[in-house]
């Protein structure tokens, strides 16, 4: 039976606790929050869980093996390492931290205690970026480009831009769809509200292959779209998350290349590429909750020694990208390389 | 009664002899092209039109009043300045020139000679569009940005890029509605197939106010979308092409700024910004062919020595962007000043 | 404060407790099931409210003023007519009874004792139905059709056919939205599984006027929709509620009738019908939950002596349908009139 | 080669001649109208084809092999009867004629002379159709039912109700792709024009098996609609005609029966039906012009004496439920047996 702590009660926070309270091998032990309303609640619903709003008394309890953390981005380093100094694993709200410096230091400090990180990248979990990963790895040829809109009239941050609120959730499925990692990124976006972060972006992502993705994301959108294509050589699918249950379709569209086309001045329009149109198929997905299926996983983890899907590294691969992007965003699209951050990382 | 000829006979060309016959006060005197079976095909269908492939005989007769070039996007600064200089007014097809340089020398000679040049940004004369600019003028407000995706898995181009091929669409529709014009651009994309040029781009334009705008093309993708949204502070829009009927829809939606919130070092998510939700309607529009409106008004135009709606003028801010953009692509998303150009040319 | 006992906690029975704890007038005294699991989790959630099976100790208790019934159809009656005669106010599930002579009886014993009876016509209780309604009476004209598509891949019942399940539905929001009441029905469908009722179901409801409605219900259709299309002679709804926001279209469109046309033998397509096209709004919605709002006005009813919006009255208009579309369905579509059945009521 | 004569040259003769002008093995000798105007309009786009307004000119012509009649309906018996006497092969608009007793006869005359009578169902003919019975031959299972909805706000017709008009494509296609016929019909539906042919119906279709069908029409609709579910033991089908490309969809959804459930009277909602939910998928379909397949396909029936997809027999049929549908639509959904007329046929 594992033992965790939630810290952080307000939006997300609840999910953790239901979900962790269904896991048979796992149970929250503590909720920790500041606000003494939100403790309230949960002593209402969970009469048996401790509350708290003291940090330091989840991590001198034994009966605690795990923190969630569910707190604001800012809080995550701190929280997280002196969690994990204590012995505590950590499963940690994304993105995983402000900084990838900091980042780069969590995944050290489970490293070097060899205990669990993970990052709650949740959307890798959901039976449709499970599937899309599926397809990319068995049908997909030679992967063209990867292309997603994230757009709605949604709540405006103050401490974060549009890329660390939305974006993040696409670098994630990237991360883990793509069997490549870019190399650079180039950004840009604008604030609408004078001295607020970024409410529009649009980030392009380049790789050592012919790869490209591109991300637009946008809190003042009049629709809401959640929709990536990714193109291959071999077939091509549409993710559109808004979809009831046909959320992946596979179209066995593309081009095909004829191998030695003769250059020939006079024919303006000559073509080398030829056109490839099949069937389109839809997949069933597993519905089961992503979150669920990710949390039983992190207790899994613990319990054999393994290793998260989205783990600290996923995690700061991420949190790197995103701090890229806010370079380029500053600079009105100015590539950064994310190579050589690696490097100095 | 305008005598026209018609220059070029492949895709486009026979769409302007159809709408030019349909015109009271203009009639087709000749097609030029310089393949045989085409100019064939012309002597089948409109028997009374001449047809002949040397340019020079249509610029040699005083009974062509103007010149309707539909013919490769290279060709068409030699050729539109020959008809200029041979005194004919010149539609060219869009882009208007190769170069911003040559769209800047085809404008000055329409100057010079005081003739009409008209640019076919054909989608200006659509209803949808024109509502478009309708609205933005009554009741977006403050605009804040306009996004566009035009994708499909098109015809590749061999001679262009995507750019040149269909983000000239956008920039030319973006030209007629919006009340600001680009002082930068940013762009990126990728070319799939060896030897040949970007096949997916994506152009962020900036403006000297907050505004910003974002153009995706793509020949590769396995749905076509045709799709622009336009926020405001006032009203939104989301125009899709490929609705049969509600093309435009209007969202009285928005985000609503407190005046003057006090920051609050406590409450991290402390808002100052709120939203507004309303009805959406869908405007009537006029689905006249927009081909057939924009010829009459180049012969209106003739007749009364008027400024057609898409001008040289137009045309040449259009490529400036292209130009920029393609400069910008080759490297990386690096931003190319308009401003600069600007004063060059 | 208005004590209320939940007789029936299986898929509905748990809704209606959340709704009713959150309306500051009531409490939920009682949950009455027959299943001790259920019961069980009632005390798990809602430690405060009593569980029990005995369904005459609820009406032996002062403190309930209300009994909410959300058993099988077949428990309706003998549970609600128990209920009045003890002195309780009866809100019950839909349909209200399982014949019109059931429902007949029970709308009469709420009547002599002033007791409130509501039926959960859940749907009359949305934002979307009431703005039809509400455009229905100020702007459709003369109503020629009503038209309603509800079907998927459902839970096979296997005491009502998909006309009790589904239909009932369409019945409430028509008898809600609609200015007449039917006058004859013509139901027809069938059955899949052997022994088992009808899973597909037709309904065309005849009235006094031109008006004509109808209604296509089926468990067995490997998509769901839910819309509803109304013509009128001034504008025309679609109500398509699987729509996220537009739930509500409004079309201004339609045929304009000319006055005195002269009949002419040799004109075989003679129009006497004009085409009238104009702009679509859908108007913004009031999001609240239906069945909150529907419980609150129950408790109003029952302080201040009112009239539910869906009464007895309106429950009994339903289940005459419902029973008279039964008879219909049974003898391949022969009409059943409607009023005849009012009348031996 | 086949010469052929065009009669009536008004929505869908000018159809009829650009076709078969592309078939290699026929040419269109005449075009035969009384309206002087469409004559002239043929000799200005066709200048070979004779124009005449004398259908017996053309009977008289031993260079015309065939006539295919594009008339007004009524027109159709007389025409095509004076054509087969003459030894002319026919092929006839749809529906092939205004009586069952009419189509009887014209299929009889066909027979004694040996020529080819082909009604015009041009949908059989389109790609998705063609694919739609494939599957159903290949893998639908048994077929429960056939619901077809096709309604627009639509020409109102003066000589023939919204059934003749728009029914007739549904019960064509239902001919094609069904392998049973059905054996009743029951009609409802309503005129909203005083004096004028039903504008509105609903037909439903009795077959000797469980199978239903169902018919939706209506010419007052304020969006286009043209959906058809097929729903299969194995498969589900939906073709909606105005999907640019994915037309036809196969969903691998249904119900599993149980063989032997005990029937337990404690357990009101014991379940003997399971659900089963897999991939879709959305073949490929043939694009190609079905007017065009379809009379390449009558001339090479005339060619090599064979029998057209959709003959006389076919025409019909249709033509036999139109006719019953009339019949039960004025007794407000009676049901007609379609066996009963079969016989007296």
């Amino acid at each position: 039976m594992i033992g965790i702590a939630v810290v952080g009660y307000g939006y997300w926070g609840p999910n953790l606790v239901r979900n962790i309270a269904e896991i048979p091998d796992a149970r929250v032990v503590y909720v920790c929050d500041l606000a003494k309303e939100r403790l309230a609640n949960v002593k209402l619903r969970y009469p048996a869980i401790e509350i708290t709003d003291d940090f330091e008394e989840i991590l001198r309890d034994p009966r605690v093996d795990a923190v969630a953390i569910a707190t604001p981005v800012s809080t995550h380093f701190p929280l997280a390492m002196k969690a994990m100094m204590a012995g505590k694993h950590v499963f940690v709200e994304k993105p995983m931290a402000s900084t990838a410096e900091e980042a780069r230091r969590m995944v050290e400090e489970a490293a070097r205690r060899k205990l669990v990180l993970a990052v709650d990248h949740t959307f890798v979990h959901t039976g449709a970026v499970r599937k899309m990963r599926e397809i990319v790895e068995n049908g997909l040829g030679e992967i063209y480009y990867y292309d997603s809109v994230r757009v709605n009239l949604g709540l405006f941050q103050h401490d974060v831009s549009v890329i660390w609120d939305l974006a993040v959730h696409d670098l994630s499925i990237m991360d883990y769809v793509l069997p490549e990692k870019p190399v650079a990124v180039s950004a840009t976006g604008m604030s609408h509200v004078a001295g607020e972060p970024e409410n529009i972006a649009y980030l392009t992502l380049f790789f050592e292959s012919k790869l490209i993705a591109h991300i637009h994301v946008n809190w003042l959108a009049p629709v809401k779209v959640r929709r990536t294509l990714v193109g291959g050589s071999g077939k091509m699918i549409v993710y559109d998350d808004l979809e009831a249950s046909e959320k992946i379709k596979v179209y066995d569209k593309g081009i095909t290349l004829n191998g030695n086309p003769q250059k020939n001045g006079e024919k303006v329009y000559q073509m080398l590429v030829g056109y490839r149109t099949g069937d389109m198929y839809a997949p069933q997905l597993d519905m089961t909750e992503a979150l669920g299926r990710e949390l039983r996983q992190f207790v899994e983890c613990i319990d054999t020694n393994g290793q998260p899907i989205a783990d600290g590294q996923a995690g700061l691969r991420v949190v790197r990208i995103l701090e890229a992007a806010t370079q380029s965003l500053a600079q009105r699209g100015r590539v950064i390389e994310l190579e050589q951050q690696r490097r100095i990382a």
